[in-house]
């Protein structure tokens, strides 16, 4: 034996360990194929004309408040700490550039539009206290500063119209925690408490007329972990917060468990006496309480996942999605919330403007808080108080989620990380499909694969959840789910006649949702006209045989001309189509134009003679065509919450018989249900069958289905083979699925953000 | 240095080379968690008890067909060759037993009921030609049978009122082209054709009387694999078929392009004398048809899959499903379509059956067969026409796909494969939610996985897709969308009164598409009530500051007593709450309820003078509450279709005042659309905006939402780690999703099954 044999195969097994190491290192790497994808969103090159409408950075807003600081040439305090003798900047946001100037700059080689700011100031520390917004520009470096307050509402904005504030908030829990102190024994009794384990709830509006900012707040035993919304201890309060002294508030008014008193000694003295019915709450425990969302079972196999063999198909730069065809620029009003803008399918706008205005949840009790209940969300923050969304069940997992940032209440500008999601969503049916058993055999189809764009508002005890999609067929569809905890009352008395008993002491008090929507169509050019089409019968004799009669559909076609027409009332009966036309007819002959439907489950509006009423009068109509004026931005102001009798904005008002006919329209869409608070409304409302929305869809604006030229599409017939993968891409999903979904860790941020800043909203 | 070494490590590197060689030759192997579960579809082991619901299988079908063959002493010759002058076997379904048996068998351990057939006989060959329904008893091995038809219809089924068979159909197409011979000149120029490459597709219903038996043919133009119902030529043909003897069959009128004759001799007369305004059509060019779905781009990456991690979470054992607490037997009766009975959540039964009924679709035109055409789908056969499902596109590609079988118009049994699919869908969206931004803070949710069971019916041009949901709120939710070809006319004259110009010679003719839904609910037991809520405004003093007032909503609660209170006419207001109560509260003290919800946006009903009204007299209401009895057990019958004037089944009879409190009731539905058919309808009408449904909801009738209990039930709190799979399901679905998805290969059989029957329907 050679003695060096031993050395040779000691070099050979050294070579094949190391190749074999190698295989096995490599092992944990997926192949090429499976490699993920590089991230859908791209960073900003060169500046993309979208970025007239993004929403201002925190950069930008932060230049912002510090040129109203130095510029402004009064003493102004942190929104956080301000007192209501104060001067404080309650917002800064992004002023949305005129639509000429826009669509000068967009469709004709204009200069882009000067980026502005809109800045709202709560002057307290005034002669005439008063709340101001100043435009103000150009960022990122301002120079100017416009008060536009005249120009936008046609006068000065009284103060008192102005929300309340998180430490207006304070303030009153801490008047209210006072005057408990007054009734020990009453609370020791009704609710084992000394005041402090109780939280309160404001109500809006707060008052009978304008000026006053009278409130009744709700008093809820509080469990940490879950919503306190479903266990009212029967007690409330009516506290006047409208002098700008905080020494100088009072409480006015308690209720009780049906009766009402001066004050919390009253009540006191009241139950010392004992003319008092109380009714005896244990204080909840945690893992019993009404409400509790904690599992009760531990997890078993996951539910079905989706996944992108191939990563997204669709893309992002800065505030523009791009898929199949579509264009999106999107945005977030902290105050209306989602907006979208410059929609556009293959190159042509189809809407200028789409976005949320208004969502009103109206209700009935017999408490004071319940039946005084008006909420204007808009005026509480439908924008930011979207927060971060759980991957995985806010949003696909594998979704794309974008940060949002806002300046309110605060002089820093704030983060909600990862609180807007973008994906594709497989919606499980064909987009179209037919199976030839006739003449010939083939089958065509094509999946309905969506892009959704998707924010979920928290207005405290419920949550939004507003969707935005758009389809393979041309189509968007706009879509409301609401879920979250209801509100409630105390339940004692009549309480059923307005709502559902819940739990031994909470009335699930009924209400309204309804939501408004602005959507302003460019069908074809910015120049619209609105046609209606309806279905009659005619009596005719039968052509062929005329001694018979048939009762015929046909078509009723109608051009709507007046603002008026165009006004449909809530719960009335609408043309079965509707749509909004642009001046030039498709290939066969009919006018380009884009349909809307609706679906909605709407209550009844508010009578009209309420004196609140027209501060939420664009809730009169389902559906109102208006022309489209930069006057009038939105049918609705953050100011009609809390002087609603004297509404800073009234929508009724822009309906006013004008032409309709080839002019820049803007369709208004009302959208809700009522809602009557049953016991699987415990612990939240579910999301089945209460979704309301609309479609705006293409009618003869193109000359065929758009989705023929989907690379999706599916065909094969009788003569193919339809296993194999070059005929049927069907076929090929086997072995594109061969690779592992790559997840990344799951992550939440969403609580860590809340701790940056005070409790706000309601309280 | 020791000698030895060498050797030394030799061995170990040999240990070394076997081991890594053992791990590398395990590389290909998942890991034992990514191995596919076994089979959703479970065999049956003893006979479960759902199984009293089944469809027939084949073997039964074949057996009936045997004993009726040898017992009814009649000659009886196989459907697909009886001329209407023989006798022949038209059908042989299930007989569903009678509820009052079902439920003592399943409920108080009563004897399994006797396991019957229902065939229908075309008897043709006898003096009083006639139908006749028998039951056919007791199944594997028949026994008896019995007439049925007087029992049930309380008369004679007259002969005239059978379907057209396919035999029929070839028929009338030998007629018709042996007529367009008689026109050799007119059809080289109106079409190219010697009349060869042209098609018919019939109409119904088939005259104006009783007895009437006279079909308006419409004539388009052939193109293999594209739907040749978008180019027809113009030319339509009256056939009378009502003879018993084929060769009396004549034809009766011509239609072209607006003008009538009396033969297909007369128009080639008036062709050649030049009095005939010819449309000259090129034969279509496959490539280039009108309504072709050949894709024009090719596959580029595939969208999101959806895949079950560790395999589907539901479970089907014969014809029952189970998931999450649902348990549904299902079936397909051959005409009507998709039906579920014994429907139960968490053990307890909500609905005992829900059936389709009908789907109506009634068009304008101002061509003699569209003008006629009221297809009533159910005479066709929704069931049977229910063909093989495209995994991946129809229903999910992992969806479970399961067989149905018929028997109709043939002797033997003919199955179409995987032609109902049943899957876990993911719908990306929140069954509810909340996040907590106030006192405390925590995430609690759970996504909306819904139990989806589909099948799709192709009516020769268009395709039905029918959706059974059921959600983990407890809810169910039926949806049917549209799609498929549109039905059209040639355009000529007035047409646009009609529908829209959708091609150079083609009118998409305006339509409805109503369709009908039995649900029996069983609502905590069988003995039910009704009861509507709505709101109203009520204004009252306010309690606090009586000088104000408020318009406070409050609820309208009633009780329906009467039938005719509880049938709501199609298109007006309905009370926005309409439940099914059981006769126990829940914990709260409601009663047991659930609320039934409609979404539809139906068309105008048929005028009620119209003489073929009562034929569809279910069509004027969108709700209407019955008494169940065994004696109405559809609201439509097969034979409505071509005696529409003398209807089998008439509805609106069902309705008859009777007390409706306390009693078994039935729910029966209508939803749908208008359909005015726009360019985007070609190739094909997409399914967005085109859905319609309801929901049966509970309200009341658990103590709190039953999802609560769901394993899926996600909940974290700030002070939890969020990221810990432990704490949070969601974090331990990027292990979960470790493995790579399984996809069976594509297949798909349903061109095969097609091959073994002559094409059946409307030809």
């Amino acid at each position: 034996m050679n003695p060096k044999l031993p050395y040779v195969l000691l070099v050979g097994a050294a070579v094949i360990i190391f190749i074999l190491s190698c295989m096995l290192l490599s092992r944990g790497r997926q192949s090429p194929s499976c490699e993920s994808q590089p991230s859908v969103v791209e960073k900003t090159g060169s500046m993309s004309q979208s970025l007239v409408f993004a929403d201002l950075t925190p950069e930008e807003m932060s230049q912002v408040v510090r040129y109203l600081q130095g510029k402004l040439g009064v003493p102004l305090v942190e929104a956080s700490r301000a007192k209501p003798s104060d001067n404080c900047i309650a917002s800064v946001d992004l002023q949305v550039p005129a639509k000429a100037e826009v669509l000068r700059f967009l469709d004709a080689g204009g200069a882009r539009p000067a980026r502005e700011a809109l800045a709202v100031l709560y002057f307290g520390n005034q002669a005439d206290p008063n709340i101001t917004e100043y435009v103000v520009g150009p960022l990122p470096t301002p120079v100017y500063h416009r008060d536009v307050t005249v120009q936008k509402y046609g006068g000065k904005v009284p103060y008192h119209r102005r929300p309340v504030t998180g430490k207006e908030y304070m303030d009153i829990n801490t008047l209210i925690q006072r005057e408990l102190k007054k009734a020990p024994r009453f609370l020791a009794a009704c609710c084992e408490s000394d005041g402090t384990n109780l939280v309160i709830l404001t109500t809006a509006p707060r008052g009978f007329k304008s000026g006053d900012r009278m409130t009744w707040f709700v008093l809820f035993h509080n469990v940490a972990g879950t919503g306190y919304y479903l266990s009212p201890v029967g007690l409330e309060v009516l506290v006047d917060h409208g002098d700008l002294q905080v020494s100088r508030w009072q409480l006015h008014k308690v209720f009780y468990n049906g009766q009402y008193f001066a004050s919390t000694g009253d009540l006191e003295q009241g139950f010392v006496a004992g003319v008092l019915e109380v009714v005896r709450l244990k204080q909840p425990q945690a893992d019993a309480v009404l409400g509790s969302m904690r599992p009760r079972r531990p997890p078993e196999s996951p539910g079905p996942l989706q996944f992108e063999p191939q990563g997204p198909r669709y893309s992002i730069r800065d505030n523009r999605i791009t898929f199949q065809g579509w264009s999106i620029a999107f945005g977030m009003n902290p105050n209306t919330g989602p907006r979208l803008f410059d929609i556009r399918y293959r190159g042509e706008r189809i809407v200028y403007e789409l976005s949320l205005q208004e969502a009103l949840a109206l209700y009935g009790s017999n408490c004071p808080g319940g039946m005084s209940t008006r909420y204007l969300d808009g005026s509480f923050g439908i924008g930011r108080f979207a927060y971060e969304l759980v991957q995985g069940l806010d949003c696909p997992y594998t979704a794309t989620y974008v940060d949002r940032h806002y300046l309110a209440e605060t002089d820093t500008p704030k983060t909600n990380q990862n609180s807007l999601c973008i994906f594709e969503h497989d919606s499980a049916l064909p987009l179209r499909r037919h199976f030839s058993d006739s003449q010939s055999f083939y089958y065509g189809g094509l999946r309905k694969n969506t892009l959704v764009i998707r924010t979920i508002s928290t207005l405290i005890n419920y949550d939004y959840i507003w969707d935005f999609m758009f389809h393979g067929s041309g189509a968007v569809e706009v879509r409301v789910h609401a879920t979250g905890y209801i509100s409630s009352s105390f339940f004692h008395g009549q309480g059923t006649d307005y709502g559902n008993r819940v739990g031994p002491h909470t009335l699930g008090t009924m209400h309204l949702h309804h939501i408004h929507y602005k959507v302003d169509l460019d069908v074809d050019g910015q120049l619209n006209s609105l046609e209606t089409q309806d279905m009659e019968y005619e009596f005719v004799k039968d052509p062929w045989s005329t001694q018979n009669t048939i009762e015929r559909p046909y078509l009723r076609r109608a051009r709507l001309e007046k603002e008026d027409e165009a006004a449909f009332p809530l719960n009335a009966p609408m043309p079965r189509y509707l749509s909004f036309v642009g001046p030039n007819p498709n290939k066969w002959g009919h006018p380009r134009s884009y349909r809307v439907q609706i679906i909605s489950f709407a209550g009844k509006h508010l009578p009209t003679n309420s004196s609140m009423e027209p501060s939420i009068s664009w809730g009169r109509y389902q559906l109102a065509v208006t022309r489209r004026k930069e006057e009038e931005p939105s049918s609705t102001s953050i100011y009609n919450q809390n002087d609603p009798w004297t509404p800073t904005v009234a929508f009724a008002d822009f309906i006013n018989n004008e032409t309709i006919t080839g002019q820049d329209l803007v369709a208004w869409i009302t959208v809700g249900f009522l809602h009557v608070p049953h016991a699987e409304d415990v612990p939240n409302t579910v999301t089945v069958g209460n979704g309301v929305g609309f479609f705006l869809r293409p009618y003869n604006y193109f000359n065929e289905d758009p989705s023929v030229d989907s690379s999706d599409s599916v065909y094969f017939s009788s003569e193919q083979d339809t296993g194999a993968c070059g005929t049927n891409p069907l076929a090929c999903l086997s072995s594109a699925a061969a690779c592992a979904p790559h997840l990344p860790p799951f992550h939440f941020g969403g609580f860590l953000n809340l701790s940056l800043a005070p409790p706000l909203g309601r309280l």
